[in-house]
């Protein structure tokens, strides 16, 4: 982090909850820096604190990108807004292409929410970036009158190195290119669902909230020509693809049993009347991958626990019209996005 | 920006205030991003759409940072919200000697709020962004329930250049250093208080908001010896110079006759009793620069409108004990930060 705090902060547990001087500046938002962020986040080597952080990147090359998380539960079965924050972000410049190494994070926290909710959130955000290899480098913290907030929203922006050879994103995309997922669909959304309306579905559904650096830098290493990446977050895979074949102009088509849904999830949104092709995913993401290179691409992601499940689910089929199709028994069905989405506030 | 849009967007006109499926992922997302931000923001050369932007940087050397911006009311005189989360990320890049090249944008959205207002704010971002020489290139967007936002919030990052030699920062700091403050105190804190409270002050009080770049590249430029900068928003002149005094564990002696505060900000501040130098400003900077450059860089930040009426306040009177003194006409005082600040949600 790159502020120092006071000499001598007011100890922070004398404020079990966070009030509206917590962000006016002055003393008790020193401490509160002090004693949640800097000791969760670490100061950035020895540098003075200062307004912005002063960094030495390996690249003038960079990705940067930024998300705004405002999930409702702050805790959701496997990880937590604080998690969230930090892969979603983490995610987008991998999906760039590019090695995550800074975030930046900006706290707007509702005056009454408890302060061990904070430090239980920054400690999350802490072991996120520790296991994805970046450093929380730059923060902000502003604190709204009870009712303007759900208790904390979430803002990080990140930096990353560009280490790819090519350009990486949706003008790339050729026709014949396959399209692969990295693993099975629907569990973020699904999983969230269930906590925030109180449904059971027999097994418990898991978000499959991760960081996706990994598997893109094993797919990269493979020397597979990799054309265009997209997590699969709000809108779904229904989403992603047609935005790419939109913007490619490109027609796209899907086979349905190949896409990969989990049993428990499949029957959760038969009950609810979802289609798994929109639900919200934060540990997945499609590749748009030369096809002749597409079985060297699988089994680069294989070899990631996370993306272990890889598998093709169709290719690109034309180039003109911006569409995506679905191939079923019944046969080919017109694939969109919705208007808005199932379940909203999902990150 | 570096998302595109839809081939045919949904024409956002059919929308006069922001539903919850403007942050859903689909088409209607898409087409506020369309016809908001990106005709607003532009797109980053040709670069094709994705969720991270890729830039190339004039060097490795940089600077990163964050603010989110919350004021209440989201317009006040000389400036609104748009500008402000522009020139507040612009500003603290500034003070650590950064030349300022781009920003990220992330809106949280009240539901309700008129696409009008957003508008208006957006065209201010483009407006702020071209006149300080940086391209918004990246951005995301949220949509909360009712109640749960005060209209919208705003979180900017920005990317800047380092271009000065040596560290800019309060480890720099050297005893005898003169004490430079860019110009008059207060006017944004008094101008949000004004409209918010409805009071009247005979003269209209208008916001110092502006981007200091400017300044800090004719003072970098002017070859004085600058060892700190910092720009005097939440907390003011008092906050900054505590913060760092005791970071750097220097004595600040500074005197209150030579302290710039307009009649008309001095006399609203008697009224109300708040202190001037508690008071926020955003287009204000304090500079700790070597005495004998001092007269150098007033001059030089003379040439500057924004800075026109720089003048020196003080020096560093001793090491050791961090802390500040004010000298007045009836002897030294000591000078702390508030516990908060006297008005929450200035910036």
């Amino acid at each position: 982090m790159n502020i120092e705090g006071p000499v001598c902060p007011v100890p922070l547990s004398r404020y079990p909850a966070i009030v509206m001087a917590h962000g006016g500046g002055g003393r008790l938002m020193r401490d509160l820096i002090e004693n949640a962020f800097i000791s969760a986040f670490g100061a950035v080597g020895d540098r003075p604190a200062h307004d912005s952080a002063a960094l030495d990147l390996p690249t003038a090359r960079i990705a940067f990108t930024t998300d705004s998380f405002l999930i409702r539960p702050l805790y959701f079965p496997n990880a937590d807004i604080g998690e969230l924050a930090v892969y979603g972000t983490v995610n987008d410049l991998a999906m760039g292409g590019a090695r995550p190494l800074y975030l930046s994070a900006s706290f707007i926290l509702e005056e009454g929410l408890p302060v061990d909710t904070l430090m239980r959130v920054v400690q999350s955000m802490s072991r996120a970036a520790a296991d994805t290899g970046v450093a929380i480098v730059t923060g902000d913290t502003k604190v709204v009158e009870k009712g303007r907030c759900d208790g904390m929203y979430i803002t990080t922006a990140g930096v990353g190195s560009l280490e790819c050879v090519g350009t990486i994103g949706p003008a790339e995309v050729r026709e014949g290119d396959t399209v692969i997922v990295s693993g099975d669909l629907g569990r973020h959304g699904i999983a969230v669902m269930a906590v925030r309306e109180g449904f059971a579905f027999g097994t418990q559904i898991v978000s499959d909230c991760a960081p996706l650096w990994d598997p893109v830098q094993a797919l990269l290493a493979s020397g597979a020509e990799v054309h265009c990446l997209r997590d699969l977050t709000r809108g779904g895979l229904a989403s992603a693809l047609v935005e790419i074949a939109e913007s490619a102009h490109i027609e796209v088509t899907v086979t349905e049993e190949a896409i990969p849904v989990a049993d428990a999830v499949r029957s959760a949104c038969e009950i609810l009347g979802y289609d798994p092709l929109h639900v919200a995913n934060e540990g997945r993401f499609v590749a748009f991958v030369r096809s002749d290179h597409a079985d060297r691409a699988i089994e680069a992601l294989r070899t990631c626990a996370v993306s272990a499940d890889a598998v093709s689910i169709g290719r690109v089929t034309a180039r003109g019209e911006g569409r995506v199709l679905l191939r079923t028994v019944g046969g080919l069905r017109p694939v969109d996005m919705l208007s808005g989405e199932q379940l909203p506030r999902i990150c």
